[in-house]
């Protein structure tokens, strides 16, 4: 399974790094760790999870015991077709990773434009990562796959990721319909004009417009507080939730392009430190290491066959 | 309770004459009939659903026997804040109404600018309808609220609404996070851009970005059929679910002014018939009646002393 990775995406066996440094320390013959390519089994392209990963997170109480509908070989692991500088592929990554839900990683570099292929086309017409293939099933959408998962992995993962309870599951919900029009859509958005728009275009993107992103972005991280975060611990309450989980990996994207999100915010910031906590500060620092060396990021995209498909894009965006 | 909505919106008293028509043949006592202001029970803002009502949709065959956590007085109806205007009110007032939940309609009129007043702002924080309060849960995003109706009235809601089976459930929780920023943001684009735009600036949209708009709209009214609809009767199977109706008011709000979606699009417009007769057309168009007649929306929007919160709006989302 794991060549349909190299047959689809030639270029990525060398990338990432950091999984590369982190499976070293395990056994070859772990069945959730995946078969390796023709490298001697340093440049694997897959990650799992599972409780008894070194690479789960520093807080291995949020895991249980493993379930059974994860308990055949390898061969029944789910896919996961990730891209790490996606703030949802993160969320998805994050999650399965911190309860302990074993799959295969399949990296759709968005920088190389790989969503655009005719093997990706196949998998998902929608062109978006993240996307989960479990079996036959192909779901797309992060917050649908992590819903997906807490209901197929009910034995594993802990009531308080997605609340049985009807008011606290509401507020679960709320906060993940809220996050597409709002936290998702003014971050990326910052994101995109600061990192990649002087890159495609060619030129930086007038001031006035900077501004106004950022000042949507302000009013989000504003509402994030007062209306979701409040005085709690977490989005919905004492214990972390999907919501979390969500509303972070959308933060650290304006994060990793230098926006002091942070600064002056010390109730947000105290929250971000519980996040880490929660999932464990390894996992944490491991799922965002990309976005936040997005430096050579511009680099990537300049020489990528895709870059007229992106200047479209951004012309349609934003002009 | 029902003063309320008069003391929030004093100019409403006189509006809704859909809804005022149709409560003559209902009884003055019905404890679902909530009382009236001082109008005689001419002028009633409220609504309300339940397996007895008239108003309920052709298709009976839709709503089961009244569940016991609505089985209180009047006093115990939620409320819901409401524009069936906006396209996420209408999803909310046609489920309710379609499978018998009874609530109080309080009516906040967008094109006023009733979500920017004071006392609006006390309910809700985000200032956008809809907003359910159920004693004090107060809850906003429509398909929370209607997560939150599907499992509070388990008994009252078929299965086919949002199945429990595993596979089911993730392709409606699918649509529902795909269309945000899809066939949400871009249909909505397209009203704004036709009906509200030239009345609010004062010139029309330059024809290049009218026609990107239309062109991300047809985009998505693609992917609904090719990825979701198919060959299937509802959007995720044989029978309607809360995907089929949060993605029917999205596209009749282009419809109102004026742009053929159906033209061309045999399989979407037999879906929207077969969704109108799993609702009951009577109800379908209740719901889409003030979309259906936008004429009038420009004058009452020009009249609003909101009008230059509006141009700011507007400004910012299309220059």
């Amino acid at each position: 399974m794991t060549m349909e990775v190299y047959a689809v995406f030639p270029d990525k066996i060398a990338q990432r790094k950091h999984i590369e440094a982190e499976v070293k320390g395990h056994t070859a013959n772990s069945r959730r760790c995946l078969p390796c390519a023709s490298d001697g089994g340093r440049n694997r392209v897959s990650s799992w999870g599972g409780a008894e990963s070194s690479l789960q997170g520093e807080d291995q109480s949020l895991a249980g015991a493993v379930s059974p509908h994860t308990s055949g070989g390898p061969e029944e692991d789910m896919e996961l077709y990730l891209d790490l500088r996606s703030q949802p592929c993160r969320s998805v990554f994050l999650f399965a990773r911190a309860v302990g839900i074993p799959f295969e990683f399949k990296l759709v570099d968005l920088s190389k434009g790989q969503q655009y292929t005719e093997e990706f086309g196949d998998i998902s017409a929608v062109r978006k990562v993240p996307v989960m293939k479990d079996g036959g099933f192909v779901l797309t959408e992060s917050t649908s796959i992590l819903k997906y998962l807490v209901q197929k992995h009910r034995a594993l993962v802990k009531d308080h990721w997605f609340p049985e309870d009807l008011q606290q599951r509401a507020r679960v919900n709320e906060y993940l319909s809220w996050q597409h029009l709002n936290l998702r859509a003014h971050g990326s958005k910052v994101f995109l004009l600061k990192a990649l728009f002087p890159v495609v275009m060619g030129y930086e993107v007038a001031q006035e417009k900077m501004e106004a992103a950022v000042e949507d972005l302000n009013q989000s991280l504003r509402l994030l507080e007062e209306k979701f975060l409040q005085s709690r611990a977490f989005l919905i309450g004492e214990k972390i939730s999907l919501a979390d989980l969500v509303a972070i990996v959308e933060i650290m994207q304006p994060v990793g392009v230098g926006v002091d999100v942070f600064g002056g915010r010390p109730r947000l910031a105290a929250w971000r430190d519980r996040v880490k906590d929660a999932i464990g500060e390894r996992l944490f620092d491991e799922g965002h290491e990309e976005v936040m060396k997005t430096s050579g990021l511009g680099e990537e995209i300049k020489s990528s066959s895709q870059l007229g498909e992106f200047a479209l894009k951004f012309r349609k965006l934003f002009s």
